[in-house]
């Protein structure tokens, strides 16, 4: 039968005949606008340059099919933004796929997954672009995320004492992203990612939602470290980035990703955190003959610090602490820090919400810049 | 809970438990064939060009959300014509968002819109393109029309006296026309429109639809005009058109267009017309150092007239007149007159319709052209 | 009303008010992996080229529209590979639909359709991605296919005596493929298509699905023949393949294709056989002053042969044998013979299989091919 929920837990819950398959749609959008200024010699912001758009805007759909032990998810995203980096990698067309996943629990806590979905990376990432604290993900993310590949996925859990819960996550992964259509350039990449719930699971699966908005009663902290390997990668920042064409077909280097993430929440107190390095054998990229091709593999450090409180009536404001420290003398890029102060307005939970948020970046020796957003958000 | 209406009044209502939202899902699609000729100098029509496909192919969605004051619209595109126009400033991608807008009735008669939606401009270009007299807009609307933007509209309406109904509706848009995503680049834009209904509105909005398949009983207009002012506009037909690249950026200029259009009806017979005008402060797109870059501004006017009226067993024969003057010495444009002869056969209102017509362009000195199009049109 | 179907009958099942329209909604996903090897001159195999990805991701919808007589069909095709395509000759959009086509039963056993859909061609290529007897179709259809088409078809069918079952299609198109939206460049191309089905219909359309699932209790035979006349044909394989630009803008001329096939299904065996051959008035591309562009009209000759035995429990072994004879002096291709073992487990039908496959490809005095796929497929 076909079911219609309540608004924000999706558009129809359809169960098929017999029980044998069930498919839950869901939509949302975000549109945002957002001004930055360049800070100028006299200390003064200038060159304002602003944007208005559909920032996201999704359909989801999820559930189980033959068996309730095989599942499924397949996100699609709309706009502009969402569907952008077609390339010649891409068949020219539009990255429209996110997520194409089948996953079935094989044996007892034991997931396989095939297809096109989030590696198990930063929880910055893995956080639904639907469910985070700011307006936006950080700088972090966006210098180191994993982001999504196609492959194979192995996931386990287990209780190691009373509530304390384990959880591994493998992947084995083509290793330069998402909607890749002419096959597999470098080698493959091999992730793996503990995950320590020493007091048990977040409500309703808040480890992997920004914000503290059930106002946990008891403590919840969730601790992580991932490691990925991409073995004779071809992109700038490992499966990311871009590709690093050479004379002879591409540059390969092996490069490693490290990330320790953690999430803590307690009575509308919220504390996510997370530090990133990569590394990369030959960093530099080259032709045959040795010469440069002006690729560089986006190597060094991030951390990212991020909290908020939620007060009454839904209203939040969260503070955002971000330092990237690539290796300068490789990469040519000086450190940057950036502040961010949010302010969030939950309407009907992360369903229904307005955010804000002011962020000042200081470029160690470049210019400075400030940056406001005004963002809307709303899912069915 | 949901609901599948008569035909071509959607595919689904769902109403979400506890009337928390709904949503109508709708879908339509329109396949054209069209051949034109050239006339040649012995005053044979020669070269035929022709062409068949599916035209437009769109998904729709519209409802509430968490409030009955809060409503919404989603209108994608799906074929190749609805999609085109990606470029480096659409990321690239195709543009498959044609509506993601967000309604808010804050107060009284007031409603705030925010997103991505057609402006309050030129009326043929506000009527769906579902719900056309004949198979497609006219010329003026090619040249003039002001389309879809991204940003926000107030929208108010009252009466003035008894049935006496006034609309106002307010827009400020980036300027460049939808689906942008690399920002506003020129300087904003604005647009207003004051609409008068002496008469009260239409039935069932028929204000804003083609033909009187309604047989209205009494007499019913509207007046109305468009005021739209595009400050540091950089594309030639204010935000569309081609953006105007010089060696410095862009060539920017305030580009002002004028509209005022009407609609009329009474059993059957039906009349709309639209006056168009366009000026800019520096129409000839320049480099820093004066030299020119090719690009004009259309500035110009021009005029559209079209009648129809509808015969028993829901046939409708139209007739259309437009002539385009764009501004001679600007553009090098010479004036185009076009004669339209439409025939409109209404199975099941616009929802099921097969529409032809004839066109007679005549081109002041130049070649003129005669075209034949052949449109079927199904809506759920 | 609403109804949801069981795994592998669709989505919803949607019946408008007062029975005034329906639609079956559906949608299906296939998991690729493949690899592939090229054999040195040692006779080793080498070189491994790998490739994972989501292969066809597709949303479908079908039913009747205001009279049970007039039905549509729409096939959306999600992927990077099913959008593939995107020229300037799609207006630069994804080629993102696939079917969108009216059929109207005009008058007893007719058939108009209008849209585009795919043309009555070979055998391999009607039969849905989806119902495929191994992972892929053969080599004879991607060389010799004529696809989908824009225009209009006639179906006729008639019963010979008792069971004996005669289609005849027929098709006038644009001749340049899907999604085309810059009109009609060459000639249009006529298609014809006879079936003969001496002992009736295949149980459940199956003279159109790959193996026997059904294991036919009677033995059921399809005899076919597709003739094709494309006129001033302007792509290298008729209405695919690549456009034959030339300096004064097309090389124009009449390429034909002749299929015969056959499928024959009998208690678990199925056997279909495929024959293709391709002509050319001037094969070879020319510019104005007769100097050769370099394209090349695809001509000569293709056998494809293709057997399978339904196993217990579903699993099904499947061979092909597949010969493509291109015209070596024109083309300059050499005959090449590709040999394939195949494996499938149909869980639930062709709605949840895993097929796997192992195909040689002998290349006279070139490069042999070893190609190793698996794949997963779930339809809803």
């Amino acid at each position: 039968q076909t079911e219609a929920p309540e608004f924000g837990k999706g558009l129809l819950n359809i169960v098929g005949k017999d029980s044998t398959w069930s498919m839950k749609l869901a939509t949302r959008m975000q549109f945002l606008t957002s001004t930055t200024w360049d800070q100028n010699s006299n200390n003064k912001w200038v060159d304002p340059h602003s944007i208005a758009l559909v920032r996201r805007a999704r359909f989801k759909f999820d559930g189980f099919a033959y068996s309730p032990k095989l599942t499924y998810k397949i996100e699609l995203g709309l706009s502009n933004r969402d569907m952008s980096g077609a390339s010649e990698y891409t068949s020219n067309a539009p990255r429209y796929i996110l997520d194409a996943v089948v996953m079935w629990n094989f044996y007892q806590n034991f997931e396989l997954w095939i297809g096109q979905t989030k590696l198990p990376g930063n929880i910055d990432r893995v956080i639904s672009s639907g469910n985070l604290q700011q307006v936006d993900r950080s700088l972090l993310n966006s210098r180191f995320t994993l982001d999504r590949e196609t492959g194979l996925q192995i996931r386990h859990h287990f209780f190691l004492h009373n509530k304390f819960l384990i959880r591994e996550k493998f992947a084995i992964s083509q290793g330069e992203g998402r909607n890749v259509t002419n096959g597999n350039i470098g080698g493959a990449q091999f992730t793996g990612r503990l995950e320590l719930l020493p007091f048990g699971e977040f409500t309703n699966g808040g480890e992997y939602k920004g914000g503290d908005l059930v106002h946990e009663e008891m403590p919840k902290l969730m601790l992580s470290a991932t490691y990925d390997h991409n073995k004779d990668a071809v992109k700038t920042r490992s499966n990311q980035g871009t590709y690093m064409v050479n004379d002879i077909g591409f540059h390969k280097t092996d490069i490693n990703t490290l990330f320790f993430d953690t999430m803590f929440k307690y009575r509308g107190f919220s504390f996510m955190g997370e530090y990133a390095h990569r590394n990369a054998k030959d960093p530099i990229a080259k032709n045959a003959d040795g010469s440069l091709t002006g690729d560089i593999v986006q190597i060094g450090d991030g951390i990212n610090l991020q909290s908020g409180y939620l007060f009454r009536k839904n209203w939040e404001v969260s503070g955002r602490y971000t330092n990237i420290s690539l290796d300068e003398d490789i990469t040519g890029n000086r450190p940057e820090n950036q502040y961010t102060l949010g302010l969030s307005k939950y309407i009907v939970g992360h369903k229904l919400k307005i955010q804000t948020d002011l962020s000042y970046l200081s470029v160690n020796g470049g210019t400075d810049e400030l940056m406001y957003r005004l963002q809307f958000d709303i899912h069915f």
